[in-house]
């Protein structure tokens, strides 16, 4: 496979692409769309750093993917080329199906989740580029049999994770994401036709978990972005309230197409064609010109809400172990209800409740495997002093303008 | 001053920020908007990383001040807290006039060069600010008597110039950039009221000035961006045109305001509070939410560059370095005419000529100054053996369709 | 104070040290010995980076107690300049009784441990230089009434050890051990009297607990490495073991006053001058100039244990969660003396067990303290959803040669 | 061609070697001694992370050319497999016959070039590996018919280079000397059996020859460093002429052969054998230990500069662009001489002269070749508007006590 186009990336230094149909889908307007699509939705209001895009990422685990294929067959793992190519178009396609602010919006807007949209695309490319996707979209689905593809692609230790942690720990500036990725990598092999790592690149895992969980902490659930997008996805809420009450909100013009209909796991497969035509013209710039709009409409619980998060004056959100009592909330609205400056505005959309869960490692999926130099294999959770934490956590939140 | 407020850098790590006036500017509106303009403009397309913002780049050129000035305290350089806020404010507001696409849409869009907005804008924040920008906006305009405090800002060794070399090497991950601006920083002192770099720095200086002259022609007129770039011009200019000659054509509503004005160096003054009203609600969110009206707008020269620029389909640049002759305009004009695919479009449009210039350093200006342990001061091309190159290089340009 | 010498630093950059006692203290001749003491001793074996030195590494936890001093007093802590002096100098000093190949030979050449050479030294300083080290020595000593000062040079939240994780980790390449230093430096504050962490860097804190303890069996604890220290532990035990019994073994000049002596707490106060002035001579160098002679040298077992240090023919070290079987210690025993190319040797330093101990956290020892909001201080043990790992870990292990 | 071995490195990351003859090679007593070796004599006087080794720099030089090999294979260049194993061996012992302290004693003490021993140890090492280092041997002495594979192991643009800027700038934190190598690597080829840069690597190469120049002056010829490297060696010169006296100065004992003896170009032949099983058993240690007991010889000229190495009381050193006018030289001479405490000293060996040159790149040498996309190639310094200096640059210095 001779290699070709060569990318600059800050985190890898270099990435380099073969020419061919991994070149091709980069270069289609469905890829270039990630450009437009921010990794870390509204984070970048705490981390400024943080604008990266779904564009990068998908590059990035792309090249941690060609990284590892070419570890496994060092190893004598075998790998034809036709199977290289497609785990390779499986990882550069994974987030593919990605809409305007990533997760954020997912619920509130879109409907559908961005795997299902994902499949659907590349349902759409492998039609245009004639076949050519098949057996990388069997590699996604988990239905080709050497299953260790797979979990290159999806599984608790996979390409996508230590590109993202890599990604958004060096773009946040938050040091504690810093993992050993290329350590981990170089300690892969396929036992059994099931990814397993070397005994030796235990302590990379271990750290590599730790990683994970405090990232979840201290960036993806950091109290202030938390704030911002749950703010972003009830703006959109009380758009197709009013929207569904009759009224006619200006939008930008493919956010309408969601705007007014309702999308659900059972309906969306309907037309999907023109479900993707809008879908694959949306980008953040819609959604940020849109609040834009917003911030001049006659509705004023819209248009506050849209000039928070346009000026950055976000709410305030609190933690707790625990549902958040009725009483409070309640204390809580009364209080915004009785501020003039609040009046006239819908008070369930100034103060709300919700949770927000993580579960470090899981023990019932497919745990990590460590592969002993004397050749037995044994998961994770069972070759560490160090106790994994494989509990869900739950953080309830209370949120509301801060005076 | 009691330092408060942290930002997470991926650059410098952590940047810390006094509350108050300071810290005041960057929650104003008219600072976050900087969030939302890209410090590179289409520079993205071919370094995917070069992502960061206006935003950014103030808050890092106020560390590197912040060090500057601790730096020239402890060698003695007498400087009052007023003058060491006021500098900061200076530095923070330097690029507060950017518009959307920062220089890219200066000249074809806005008409008014950003140092001016840049002026009105702080004379505006003056005015909500009470007056507490005076001095700040004297040393910004250079009318202070410590010349040294605006060298610190504007000149050819200045905190705006080390911060972005810095952070555009970072993004782009083009490492020809990298610079010692801290061991600059460190040898900075004052000299009969001038700026100037200690003996020691010397070596860093002159890297700094071929770090500076590399990033030119690696990044900031790489040829693919620099045609992106100048088709994003020829699309607005085209808008422009059409709607001179009556057409309405649909774009984001603040950018309306300026499609329907020709602003310049004498008129933008006349109403200048409408004017600021409508600049500092756009950002590049506005153009590319108005491409994607293009793509789909009846004139097909429009729609096609609209297209071009969305899907990352640019147009081809070639250099040389004397002016395209007009027989070679002509000749590729005709081809592409006669080119199915491209028959409908305008051709002015389709094959453009232009020229871009670089100074790397002038001997006119005021020279960077060097201070020997002697006491001497020489200015920086007298003291090196390295041949500073300080003439104007020019680089002529044909720019049309790839196939 | 003014600053003015800058060190380079492949960590942090650059080093700023005010001239005066500081930096008098550095340019002594008992402090420069350290630029000749390895920090990991014989870690380079297994990571060919870790050959930086004690010099190095005082250096930098000194700078970074500079920065935390800044913080604490920008938080309003009551630091005097006096104070802040002796804090630097107390850091700066904290290792200087480091002997060569540091901890690995504490216990077999030089019989007392570096804490109380470290104290011997400094009070032979504080003579030197009149006095001005008194209250650098009471901080040193845990006897100044300002506890925090004495934790911020010893606690297990300390800048020696946010220098060493941070620069062995720089050094020997093992990205496990990457700590948020500046953050937790950022998040430092005293509450009555004791030093504590704000509440917004406790996840900082957590990486840098597990940061530590993985630390120890990627690197300190390294088997092979190990190995190679108890090899070098056991070629001075033979030497000295041969020197009792009446033979004159050929060593580095200084090195034979340890070998003819036996340390031990209680008498070596009785000549410290003369001790003193042959410790503060040795470094690395005679140790590996001696271990060249004892390569010819007549006796066998010292020749082939130097050798083998020599030429990095390292022995094969297995570990094991409990003791070794003296059954299993015999078999090996057997097995190498059967072999004929160690026939000649005496078994007991070919074939050996040992214990290594890792405690990651005390909770008996004062913990680290987390200061909320709210205002309430608990210990870290207290706070944390993640189990801190407080329980000594033990690994046993059997040490012998490779075939 | 299977990888095995792992090395971390701190520059790199990770080093991966083959198991077979280069494992072997690095294992070797010979290669293992570069541990020994530092790279940059004292340097790390000046900059105090400059400790790292000849081993690490060969390890390095190997990595990269693996990574060239993989490029130029990748752009079909043919590389046999035999070729690649024996390109790798040349770069990995190209440094071999570096005695302690590298260059600066290579005169003084030992007599002959590294390059001679270099030489010597490789046929050494040929017949201890039954011939297998035959196409090596050719490779080093560019009498192998492709001549690209030469260019790689020793031209203006070599992996040696490439290898020693990027680490002597890691390790010393002098951020000027930082190039891109990953970059320049990517962009090399070979035409007409030369290697050669593609056009878009022009920038990054021109970095690279700045670099080069900026490393000179600001660490390879540093002032203080130089100083203590002609004190070094006036050390040696010393204790020679002392020894050709008659005396018998006490010295490391494999330091003695080169003592007694003065090697040159035509004598050093004559028992080779001999002077290799001698050279191969030297290392840094060996100096160091020899000029801790020259600091208590009764020769005071001797002993003082003795001390003054190790206890970094380093001389003055003036440069100048003109040699040193012997008016000057005497009149330094008489007020060291005046003073008392230099009384006794030999004045020759206070205060003396030197020069110093260098040389950015040479016109006359090969020049590094460029590859336009039109197939052209043309030298370095046709194809730069930036004017490339290639004048030898002279330093005159004079060299004496501080006070």
């Amino acid at each position: 496979m001779k290699r070709k186009k060569i990318f600059n990336d800050p985190v890898y230094g270099f990435i380099t692409i073969p020419y061919g149909i991994l070149f091709d889908l980069i270069e289609h307007p469905y890829f270039q769309r990630l450009r437009r699509i921010k990794q870390l939705s509204l984070t970048y209001y705490v981390y400024p750093g943080a604008i990266h895009t779904r564009f990068h990422h998908a590059l990035g685990a792309l090249h941690l993917m060609q990284q590892a294929i070419e570890v496994l067959k060092s190893k004598g793992v075998k790998i034809s080329s036709k199977e290289e190519e497609a785990v390779c178009i499986a990882i550069l396609l994974h987030d593919i199906g990605h809409g305007p602010f990533s997760h954020t919006l997912e619920g509130s807007l879109i409907g559908i989740s961005h795997e299902e949209i994902s499949a659907l695309i590349m349902e759409d490319l492998n039609q245009k580029f004639k076949g050519k996707l098949t057996l990388a979209i069997k590699i996604f689905r988990n239905q080709y049999e050497k299953r260790f593809l797979h979990q290159l692609v999806s599984s608790q230790l996979d390409m996508d994770r230590l590109d993202y942690l890599n990604r958004d720990s060096f773009f946040t500036g938050v040091s504690e994401g810093v993992i050993g990725y290329d350590r981990i990598i170089k300690m892969l092999d396929v036992h059994e036709n099931e990814l397993v790592v070397e005994e030796k690149g235990i302590y990379s895992v271990e750290k590599f978990l730790i990683a994970r969980r405090l990232m979840y902490w201290q960036v993806y659930l950091h109290k202030t972005a938390l704030a911002a997008e749950q703010m972003l996805i009830r703006i959109m809420s009380r758009a197709k309230e009013l929207t569904l009450n009759g009224l006619e909100i200006p939008v930008a013009e493919r956010l309408n197409y969601f705007f007014i209909r309702s999308f659900n796991k059972n309906n969306y497969l309907s037309d999907s064609k023109e479900l993707l035509s809008n879908f694959t013209r949306l980008d953040d710039n819609d959604i940020f010109y849109t609040l834009k709009i917003f911030e001049e409409y006659e509705d004023e619980t819209l248009a506050y809400l849209s000039s928070c998060i346009i000026n950055r004056n976000l709410f305030k959100l609190e933690f707790s172990n625990h549902p958040i009592e009725s009483d409070r909330i309640e204390e809580v609205r009364r209080k915004v209800a009785s501020m003039r400056k609040y009046s006239g505005l819908d008070p369930r959309y100034m103060v709300f409740e919700g949770v927000e869960a993580n579960l470090p490692y899981s023990l019932s999926k497919e745990e990590i495997k460590i592969l002993f130099k004397t050749g037995k294999v044994l998961p994770m959770s069972e070759t560490t002093d160090y106790s994994i934490q494989s509990k869900i956590v739950k953080r309830y939140y209370l949120c509301y303008p801060k005076h």
